[in-house]
């Protein structure tokens, strides 16, 4: 079987993580022969996409390969016979992600843009948006595979196969490769003499491992490694590195991923949030990585950079776009790669409903992902994944609805958020501060205007009244 | 068929209940003749047993029959042969309560003794002994039935089934009786023209409204009378009288019990019960109903008084003796009566495992607790009910197994309890402050005493001092 | 509150069961005041409603009360604001029921009219009607409960649930009643000595019994006095009374209903249909049925009848509009009977999704049935259940779609059926043969024509040749 | 990471599979080194198991490789330190088979060894051997991986987990593998261009197939495949070739296995059963199993025979002993080869109890079988599913509790027996001819004995008479 060289689309083509995107296939390109890329954004993104793309195409020209990088502003035309189109656009940029952040740490709650308050509101900014690249596709490329990495990645995807109906789609997260990468050194193994089963959720995971010599489970020494005091534990840069209890990880004998932070230490997360928040030579971490991003672009901008810089990893969320180009070669290539994204759960975790979404150990290959079974979990982690679930549930209907009151319920179920007066209140405020993006709330938005709601925090208000 | 008349004996019959469980029972004596009641407690409840016991003789002596009730320390002997048990025993008394409150308050979280941290570690104190009751009820009445509302209500039944294996319990509970009382006249109604369907766990549970006369459901009409200012909306007495934000309800199209103010307005419920640990003149709940329940054996003592007191009614958790007669006459009647209650699921709420406990609506008859299929809820309200659930589930477990890691794991789920240091140092507290009643705990007790974790909140220490 | 007397309409009315209806009626106009009854027909049945019309007249008006007794063949003059429909039209009349027995009988197969190869075609004759009557419903009552007795009941009431969207619906069935009237003297009690537990699918549930003075499950009992040679075993007339073996219900600690014969007695079953079928003087139920009918029709007319005749009895089905006339009454007057009827799951049968209906015990009330929570099944009836339900399930949707695949698949999921050439033939028979009231199938059974498909049997071709 | 060579135990070892388990072994050395390999067997066997293992040694000695066939008939010694432990053992020999087939036959119902009426003896026969294995295998060896071929092979593999306790268990087909090998050419592509997706249950399970090329679903091509005339199915040598009806399988989308032609065409699969029943040049499966394992040993005592003949082929089951060394080697060398077992559900067929066994798509590596999460069934396909499983569910109940009356219980729910006289006759029957490997009955099978039920067959009489 002969497979034709492939076309990729990236839409969010003017991110900084572009050029990891591009080694990435660079790498690959024995096993994933690449025709041409498509970088795709708008207008407001359209310098940042020329800088970047230009750098990519250093990139390509600086491999043995010919490959074009097309940049345009213009997604149909991208998206027409596309093979792969990868998603890694962020609706109201970075300066979204700070008010995501500012507005609940302005009330002493945390934010968290992945599975908090900021979470939420990201993901309905972007569901509406991706439901509409999905339009397009079913047009212009009905064949092609979705590979999302915008986050929050498992609420998106799960909207994706739910309200969009579209089956051929991947969510991706690069959390999983993060453990994966530092915990078997942890114990003086490698990755390929360990077993890894992840169950759960996008940012909200658990994993076990296991001795590929025996075959028998091995978490526990991986969890008294974590707690010896010399060893690197692995957690994500963006994530404030308190360790968990060591008393709950004995109890599960599983691992939790960093993100369970804000549920497992959520005094320690939040006091620690409120530090930087406070500290304007630090600020949020949305704050953080637009400083971070500025330097970056200005380093794309060299003539001579053809190569991925090292400052990129400081950015968090590094290998993002490697799992990205891993999961299409493996789709490309029918490779059955090991890799844990979100898909449809058809049982794999029989806690939840087979047709929601879940973020679990999947074997990559022509079809997609094929998630694999888990089995149930003890009452105590599954407490959190049904909590969780549910709110991801609502804040996805909510997202295609405009239903406020359904909002207010996710908002009152997310553990994140304290139920009362000032969680109603961040939640009124985040959503006049992203009037802009959030069309479906345009009705209730002019109402809490009307009386008179106003942004406390000051970055953030400014940059709303700056249209930003 | 004729019927024997039975033989009640109640397990912490030195209650300052006793009372309106003496008035249910006379009141309904024509469908429950009653052969003996037993009123049983232990040796520190000495003298409010002989208080009351003298006082519920009054009772039946002022009525047409001819009833003996039998105090006794000795529960074995009472046990023998008797019909119905119901207990609502409290152990380690008032004191243990208010442990269970202000040890959370001094470090400014909610102590609530339902299913916040205190009703977790109430919970714990109360497991081991009504399975020991179980025990003997095997031995001496394997054919009784236990009328469980020892609070929480919910988890102390569910391990009644789950642990002891013994089926013929049901747990009452005192809410729904309130919401059905005082909602009907909200809309002008009688509570024969209406139609009541709940579904939940104890002290966590929802309801809808249907109209008798069409069948159609009203609970709009009910969730709007609540917002008409000049409306009594029936909210029990221990719980402080924030409103639920009306949003929510016109999303669930259901009612909340009051104890969801904890988890709805947890803000609000949390700041008021601060005021009231702080204020030296009221203290928290426990503190309050220690002096109602002094004022009220200072009543009891009156040797002409022989009718229920109107000031037991200030006690809160009225009602509980008129369920628990009700639930009795209904079983011995086989009245087929609705009564909310604690059951066995059986799939009646299948969003959790059928073999779980519940508290839905039912009908009682002979064959004990009848549970309604409610059917699935919405993932807003299915997301806290199944992290309930298996919050409960992990309490239960570490009461029977004296588990501590998985103690923490329940106090991390839980939402009252924000995770981390704090939460972790006042589950600490908590264990050395019940030390006396939790046994299976006590190696882990002693170690925390050994690391020197002393109680920071004055009253809890003194009284765990005093040995109270 | 004051309710207003009752609209009923009665589709089907012309049918032989009406009286029994009307003497339901009058027995309770007490608690169900009636304003007027309205019997429906159509053009073929003209005749017979006419004469069963006149004595229903006759029967009120030698009652006490007042009421019209309207006769029309126009359905949506009669729906207009009725407040309770019942339906026991059967769509083809006998003729189609005997075509249902005959052609599969004539190839040495069970044709069974419930939930049998006839079964799966009486549901795909009815459910286009039900779901036309249901759309009529919406417009002209549409606050009207829906009483269908039209067999196969599970299947039409679920296909009004599912097809129809129509919530306010009950099906009923009069083989639990049967059961309840003979069981309980069986072992010398009376009904309200003892409570009943129903659960499975309409035509396919089992039922345990306690005993009312002490709660326990005496069902053992009864499955001995049904082996005690002396004692009559309450089987419905128009099943041949073969025993269940003991050994299957000593293990259930269930007992069946009759119909479950025809697949725990399968072979005996097949036996006694193939003596019926083959003996001219006896032929099949649908013969002997119709001759009854011819009988009771003669009956009808005279003038001077005005009580429900003993023959009535004779015909089976009895119970039907006893159970009909109690479940309106116990709507209108909210009396939480006791009834077993087929309702939507709602977790009742946990085994099963929830969204499907089952037949199980209920309090019927004024929001229609509410399920009794029944729990888990050992999988010795799990796995019948789970094959029964599946089955109708596709047979609805087949019958909705007419895809002649999915048909095909039903009759060979249906255990009464044998797999295979034979059983094909069988159904591509009685496509040809009910094809004037299966239009959802006119391609396929022009196909099956096309291909010379002829009937084998006399007496169904010949009737299908006179468009019977 | 070095692993150490294995010591590979085959329970059974006399069996004439042996030379092609020892072909897949010496084809594999390279990944799966071996230290040495036991052939066990009992002293009814120890003339095949000494042929046989005389044979297996000549065709290591004509390999490269240095590897000694040890044999012996004592267990315990064979499992000490055993790495892999292969289960290919018959309890009653062919003899058992051959009742197990003709004495439902002799009264015209089918037997067939693996799910009929036979399987569910073979099932009663083996499961109390095997769990004695695992009780061996968890002191000598209980780190081994327990692969198992021996039939029924899911009943067997979900006792040794739900009884046995045991986890490591695998249990085998060969069904799959041959639908892999044919299937693929009918449609003019090679197996590594398709990806196969199996769910169900062992000799009842069902595929769909898709394209690597676009991930597209294409099972319909492969159905239309199967119905051009010219084109091999690839049938299993075992069943007899009748077609399943297009229509259900352009219904289901999914393929079926070979056995389901005793659900799907259960008439023609009796009457060809009967055909070779009564004609005595044929005999049953089992009868013509005989004379190619008679001819099979004869072909193994030549002394030059140093490889697997081509006879063996004709065997039936072959690719058992292919997957079986396939399987082992995964483990070993933590391949993830897709493969098609029987293992824990855990979700992956979510129709069914996530504790149960099912056979589905795995990924066999280090850890064992990964199950790949398979999502819901149709209703059409459900049904059979379900009501198989929970037939399953209770021969292994019978065969571990030896209850006669669950026993009729699942013949009664065996879709191949018809229920009612002869088919209880028929399980009578089959416990007096197994008498000797069924002690859990042996209360009842005297019983029956002494009612004087005797066998009707006469060839599984004689053989019961003289002890086989």
């Amino acid at each position: 079987m002969e497979k034709k060289p492939v076309k990729i689309v990236t839409i969010g083509g003017g991110s900084s993580y572009t050029p990891e995107l591009m080694e990435g296939f660079i790498k690959r390109y024995d096993e994933l022969p690449i025709r041409e890329i498509w970088l795709v954004d708008i207008e407001d993104g359209k310098e940042k996409l020329e800088i970047v793309g230009a750098m990519a195409q250093r990139m390509w020209d600086a491999s043995p390969y010919d490959v074009k990088v097309h940049l345009t502003l213009n997604r149909r035309e991208a998206l027409k016979d596309a093979d792969f189109v990868t998603t890694q656009f962020r609706v109201g940029l970075l300066n979204a992600r700070i008010k995501d952040e500012r507005i609940p740490l302005s009330y002493g709650m945390l934010g968290q843009e992945t599975n908090g308050a900021g979470g939420m509101f990201k993901a309905l900014r972007t569901i509406p948006v991706i439901l509409d690249i999905v339009e397009d596709m079913k047009e212009l490329c009905p064949d092609a595979w979705l590979i999302n990495f915008t986050n929050p990645s498992g609420m998106v995807t799960e909207a994706v196969m739910r309200y969009g109906k579209w089956d051929k789609v991947i969510g991706l997260c690069n959390v999983p490769v993060g453990a994966m990468m530092k915990e078997p050194q942890m114990i003086h193994k490698t990755l390929d003499e360990l077993t890894y089963k992840f169950a759960g959720l996008n940012h909200f995971h658990w994993h076990k491992v296991f001795d590929n010599a025996t075959g028998n489970d091995i978490t526990q020494k991986i969890i008294d490694a974590i707690y010896d005091p010399d060893v690197d534990d692995g957690t994500p840069k963006n994530i404030f590195n308190v360790k968990f209890f060591k008393e709950q990880l004995d109890q599960m004998q599983m691992i939790p991923c960093g993100y369970h932070r804000y549920y497992y230490r959520q005094e320690e997360m939040l006091k620690h949030s409120l530090e930087e928040y406070h500290d304007v030579n630090v600020g949020t971490r949305g704050q953080q990585v637009k400083k971070t991003e500025a330097e970056l672009f200005e380093l794309y901008k060299d003539p001579n950079l053809n190569y991925k810089p090292e400052q990129l990893t400081k950015r968090g969320g590094t290998h993002y776009s490697d799992a990205a180009c891993e999961t299409i070669a493996s789709i490309y290539a029918n490779k059955n790669t090991h890799i844990v994204v979100s898909t449809r759960n058809n049982g794999a975790v029989p806690d939840l409903p087979a047709d929601c979404t879940v973020e679990v150990s999947s074997f990559i290959g022509a079809t997609g992902a094929r998630a694999i079974a888990f089995g149930p979990l003890h009452p105590a982690q599954r407490g959190w994944l049904q909590c969780m679930k549910n709110m991801e549930l609502c804040v996805e209907e909510a997202a295609v609805t405009g239903d406020y009151n359904l909002l207010l319920q996710a908002f009152t179920l997310n553990p994140q958020v304290m139920s009362g007066t000032t969680g109603k209140r961040i939640m009124d405020e985040l959503l006049i501060a992203h009037k802009k993006y959030l069309p479906q709330f345009a009705d209730k938005i002019a109402e809490l205007e009307a009386e008179g709601i106003t942004i406390k925090d000051d970055i953030a208000r400014e940059l709303t009244e700056q249209g930003l």
